[in-house]
């Protein structure tokens, strides 16, 4: 049995993210929390576990593992069942992609130390930093709702009709969405995923409002 | 034989990854340039390959690959020597971490349409563009100086002696930094690698300056 332990905080997106894949492969961890609103991912206790200062971050036997998308990859290299990457290189080329779409174009400039710079540089108010947030939310997932709305590939979900990698990221993003408005329905074929991913346990069990530290 | 097709702009740094990992394989492949400058990438024809709008694309016998990690993660898979990934788990989690790091938290704030949307949006001259890229570049090089001094896996390379994904973004965030003016030497450890890397002949054939569109 592995030891493991998951630095999180509730509401951060990549923590969902990991959070799904832990409970998909149906893995025991320690929760540790980290207030994001109080910096304390700033603290030298945690930056000693990542010295980039972000959430999550997971140890797996004294290993300590960073970035959300690389974790998942580790945990489903480790525990293979269920699969969350096609058997395929072709199909994992696009699941990886779909995922990366969000991973690397939409969370980046969207989450809470980007909002925060446009506010004490460019005095950008709550307004302005909606707008920003929907901006590049939709610049990403306009796209992704036609890759997937025309591609034979997509099932129930993302990829087939098993949940993997994109959904767990298109899960996440949704909930953030949420956060700022932005209605599920703009991407149909998204929303039917996100809704797919809400009949099952382990992505329920990821929600913000589950964590030991949701207030 | 593969049939392979590279959708490029001479100054991106995603299809500067790209070309290196291309090259390290020693795979030929025809070069279609897009100018990002003239908004090609906005054109019918390049959305019909990408929709999102994005060079770089890889067209690998008719099948159409998007985002630059899960394309370098593809053509590791398909055509594995020189291997870009660590053999093991633990490995692979680091190496894909560290490039994370760079694809996830740096490059997503730093390019053009971003800079362009400061600009339209906040009034950002070229000076707050600068200062914008400074900041998010220092807020993750920093971290990753920080860790690849501190591990001993790091060798010439990120990872061990041999060349792989974690220094194909380090190379190619370095070909950006220089144009806002980031020295190399704020970060040794990596300058050290960049340098590692302009020894390697694959390295040097993916620079902007030697490719066909290059002016």
């Amino acid at each position: 049995m592995s030891e493991i332990r998951l630095h999180s905080y509730f509401r951060s997106s990549t923590s969902v993210r990991v959070r799904v894949a832990l409970a998909m492969k149906g893995l025991d961890y320690d929760y540790v929390a980290w207030n994001l609103r109080a910096a304390e991912q700033r603290s030298s206790d945690f930056l000693a576990i990542n010295p980039q200062g972000l959430v999550p971050a997971l140890e797996v036997d004294g290993l300590i593992l960073r970035q959300s998308l690389p974790i998942i990859e580790y945990l489903d290299e480790r525990f293979p069942q269920p699969a969350l990457l096609p058997s395929d290189s072709a199909g994992r080329a696009r699941v990886r992609a779909l995922a990366a779409m969000i991973a690397c174009e939409v969370h980046p400039l969207n989450n809470l130390r980007v909002l925060r710079y446009l506010q004490s540089t460019f005095a950008a108010d709550t307004e302005a930093q909606a707008a920003w947030f929907c901006h590049w939310t939709r610049a990403t997932l306009d796209p992704l709702e036609s890759i997937v709305a025309s591609a034979p590939e997509t099932g129930v979900f993302c990829h087939g009709d098993q949940p993997g990698l994109a959904d767990i990221c298109v899960f996440a993003q949704f909930l953030n969405n949420r956060r700022f408005g932005l209605a599920d329905s703009e991407w149909p074929v998204l929303a039917r995923i996100h809704a797919a991913c809400m009949e099952i346990a382990a992505f329920r069990a990821a929600e913000p409002d589950m964590q030991p530290d949701a207030k």
